[in-house]
């Protein structure tokens, strides 16, 4: 198997030396996925499920800062199945990490994974209702509900989690009424939020979400993050988080 | 009619020249219904109804800052209502605003109002299940669900409000999915939300929520605002709001 192809980069995590594949020109991993694998609480031989996992970012991150067990990545796009696979590999992470090429809609699929602590996602978070996407473009895949719905991504979070276990999701927060409603309809209970602000005076535009299955009703609040200083640069929080090596 | 009574303060609003009368030693308006009453936006001549008044502080702010034409305060304990009405007379507001002494939950008395562009609320935030709490405690009945749940007062809010009309409410930040939620059971979209932090760097401990009864679904979130600056005095934008007069 050739290693890396040539419309693909190798990406150095900044973290033990674990390195991930990405298409050079296709959806690479943003903000959202370091900024959620920043927000979970993961306990010791914690086993963990990050849904929408695209090319493993999350698991990858997981694997670096945590001592969680066993994580696996579902993923509906076989190529980045693929790519990930091939992360695995580099990295040699094949006692930790498994990826998965499937549907998170295929309930018989969900169900047949072991119960676990921990549920991570990093859903498409764009309504599909802006007209003609093609259903070839990855990208738009990736990014808006073409494949899954948020409430496809809560059921099968539910289906996942042992009694008591955490859902953590990254969104938007023009979603979030939709986000507390639907897990709530669903029977797992918001336990905290943070929001994400491009810097102190703006508006927030990522939010960060805590779920317990079967939860009991305190939703709590953790201080603002903000992205940039006020002349531009990233924060220390930020720093720290692109950079756990320095830590 | 004696027009202080020795245990009631007049407290001038530094709006217009309007005071409000209120209890030296019971609850008294704070921060809540000032930032609430600086969150709604309100039209040339719309129609108002404030639930849970008080002693009226909204109205009185509302009067003062904006051009609404009719302006309704409904509130459960009579004692409050007779200050409120007192204060009309002080500040010669007879025309603008006028006071209920009455109980939400009487569905028959708020179908019995015209419905209205704007309804506002601070309601009590605070669960009723922290133990005995005395029903002659007019403190308690405030700050308590004791004589209202949240759902008791977006179901008012649902008969005010005329076809698209829009709610405002002030809360607690660790009650937003019950919020969220079930301003959505009656079909009241949430729209808009601001969050209140005591400073730049601490969780926020406030929420303004802005509902349309009908709405579509778009949540926009306004940039943070904060109370103190770091060194502890009060941000340019509280000041404003308590001395508006100086804008």
């Amino acid at each position: 198997m050739e290693f890396l192809r040539t419309d693909e980069t190798l990406d150095d995590l900044q973290l033990k030396g674990i390195h991930v594949i990405q298409k050079k020109h296709a959806f690479r991993f943003g903000v959202d996925a370091v900024l959620l694998a920043n927000f979970v609480k993961v306990r010791k031989n914690a086993k963990v499920v990050d849904l929408c996992t695209g090319t493993g970012i999350i698991p990858f991150i997981l694997a670096g800062k945590t001592t969680a067990s066993n994580i696996i990545g579902v993923e509906i796009q076989e190529e980045f199945v693929d790519m990930a696979n091939r992360s695995i590999e580099y990295n040699n992470l094949e006692d930790k990490i498994k990826f998965i090429n499937g549907d998170l809609k295929d309930i018989e699929l969900i169900k047949g994974i072991d119960k676990v602590d921990i549920v991570t996602v990093n859903p498409p978070y764009k309504l599909q209702n802006s007209g003609l996407i093609s259903l070839n473009d990855k990208d738009a895949i990736a990014r808006h509900e073409i494949c899954c719905t948020l409430e496809d991504v809560i059921i099968a979070c539910r289906i996942l989690l042992k009694d008591n276990g955490r859902m953590y999701m990254v969104h938007r927060p023009d979603r979030l009424a939709d986000i507390l409603c639907t897990m709530r309809k669903h029977r797992i209970e918001p336990k905290r939020i943070r929001m994400v602000h491009p810097s102190v005076n703006k508006a927030p535009n990522i939010v960060l979400v805590e779920g317990q299955r079967d939860g009991g009703a305190f939703l709590k609040w953790d201080p603002p993050l903000y992205v940039h200083v006020e002349d531009g640069g990233y924060t220390e929080e930020i720093k720290n988080m692109y950079n756990s090596d320095r830590k």
